[in-house]
């Protein structure tokens, strides 16, 4: 990959992240700021088809990008921004819908969970799938790094930019390729299941003293005595400490599993330790940040015009051959 | 009515007006500009739902301003503007579509329509009544001049304001109000139809010369022969008349038909001259206007400005109150 193809992701602020975003999504994000030109956007138009809380969504949106800074995203690498910062997403989310077949949006999946669990849902959310492609397109972007579950939006993209650049027999938009990002072992939440905030048994990246002692120790484990050897591949503790341990800590926390005479109170200590290890810097970083919100707000500032800039260059072609009059430089 | 109340009314660029969307709508539109605040837009996004040729999509826009300006809309007197001028619409649009259930959508007329004829329609037609309600609310517009036929649109957009207001307990938009147009006596095409450019029967409002003569003397009229008397108020030439005589004459015409030995013909060159003298004025002014089209594109800017600032003073409070980050001003 060259630094010439365009890299895009939205994070959708809806909380306090934990440690499956973080290994599921959030340290490839850091990872590929080296490796192309990332747009990285806090997805806050997406968030009020669930949100209708001002000041929840205002603080959710700074908690992101505090995390991800403390973390290792350097936006001098990559654009970060807030999405409602490019107001020219939600003008061609329009024009795409004016391509859209509505049965191709009964399709979508969130939609249809929603309608099978019989709520009523909202255009915003029957739509989203339009508004996803417009975030996508708008930046010619060339790779979307998705997991597996999320294949059918990108496939909604491609369709929808394939679509108007048809209508108008011109290039109007790059159709973009899913970038599928290899996912680690899921990582399992303090009761076993895929970590998930909805299933409320996350750990999140920022917990600390306390809270985070009591969250690692209520990790659900299995009654083997604490004489007996212990199957580490089996163990919720174990898949945990996978993730933070490097190679020979790992081996040599497996080898005392399987020899006995180790308890899941060991190993629940030994994770706690390698959490607050792996995170300590970026704790320090966040902590540092929060003192100094008119940087924070300045990154997003900087990211807003150049992600806005782009937009803008892909838009004006679009208004000049859709017919659009438009008057003003944005 | 006072200056004080917004009045809000778009036209959809679709073709070349005809003299039934002058009496049956821009006639009202001129004449309110001096009763309120007017807002009067060019809907050029709506466009895209039926139009994907963008220089005819131009041409449309270029024409209707052309035609309203030569027939006395008073840029000074009302803010004139194109849609797409003002990006914000779509913005709103879309937070106004995450409180939209989409059972409300699915009762669109004219989406029902699509869908009885078996047509597969589009995102953009589908939601085309929240674009329409973001068009109404953003100017927080008190008045919206409609015919009988709109009125379901109206009461969307009054119902999806009271929903954002109520969702956020405050009172970010005005709940606008519905003002039925006592519209003229329904003006008939040359065929004795409803004028409509659907059914080709139109009468072009600058239609002239050999033209505007073929489809005058075109007028479906019966079989009365000419030294019989005639019914004036069956005859579609003299429904025409009636428009754009004066009460004098049209009494003295109305006389020559119940006398006998007035032909068809005679009302019909009646009414072509009729036409000719009541548009002559407009006809000129569109002339030099075409010659002048710097004015024409300065017109649109100016408007799409004043616009513009109202909108965002309409969303600044929006964004601040959902939770949007801005980190610029429009």
């Amino acid at each position: 990959m060259t630094k010439e193809k365009t890299i895009l992701s939205g994070i959708q602020p809806s909380g306090k992240l934990h440690i499956g975003n973080y290994f599921g999504a959030m340290r490839q994000h850091i990872r590929m700021q080296e490796e192309g030109d990332a747009f990285y956007f806090l997805a806050n138009y997406h968030s009020l088809t669930s949100v209708s809380d001002g000041k929840r969504l205002k603080e959710y949106t700074l908690d992101v990008v505090l995390d991800y800074l403390a973390l290792g995203l350097d936006p001098e690498k990559c654009t970060f921004f807030a999405q409602s910062d490019v107001p020219q997403t939600t003008e061609l989310a329009w024009i795409l819908g004016c391509h859209t077949p509505v049965s191709l949006m009964e399709k979508g999946v969130a939609y249809k969970d929603k309608v099978a669990n019989g709520l009523n849902p909202n255009i915003g959310l029957f739509t989203y799938p339009v508004l996803q492609a417009a975030d996508i397109l708008i930046y010619h972007s060339h790779l979307v790094p998705v997991g597996e579950d999320q294949k059918q939006n990108i496939e909604i993209a491609r369709d929808l930019a394939g679509k108007l650049n048809r209508a108008y027999d011109r290039e109007l938009l790059i159709i973009p390729e899913e970038y599928i990002v290899k996912s680690v072992a899921t990582v399992p939440g303090i009761d076993g299941r895929k970590m998930s905030k909805s299933y409320n048994n996350t750990i999140n990246i920022f917990d600390e003293g306390k809270v985070l002692k009591k969250k690692v120790m209520s990790i659900q484990t299995d009654s083997t005595a604490l004489e007996d050897p212990k199957d580490p591949d089996t163990c919720n503790v174990f898949a945990l400490i996978r993730l933070f341990a490097d190679d020979d800590t790992r081996e040599e926390i497996a080898g005392r599993y399987r020899a006995g005479g180790y308890g899941y109170g060991h190993a629940k200590k030994e994770l706690l330790g390698l959490i607050e290890g792996y995170f300590a810097e970026a704790r320090d970083r966040r902590k540092k940040l929060t003192e100094n919100m008119d940087y924070v707000i300045d990154v997003l500032r900087e990211g807003g015009i150049k992600a806005r800039e782009r937009a803008e260059s892909v838009m004006e072609p679009i208004r000049e051959t859709t017919g659009l009059f438009r008057s003003f430089e944005m």
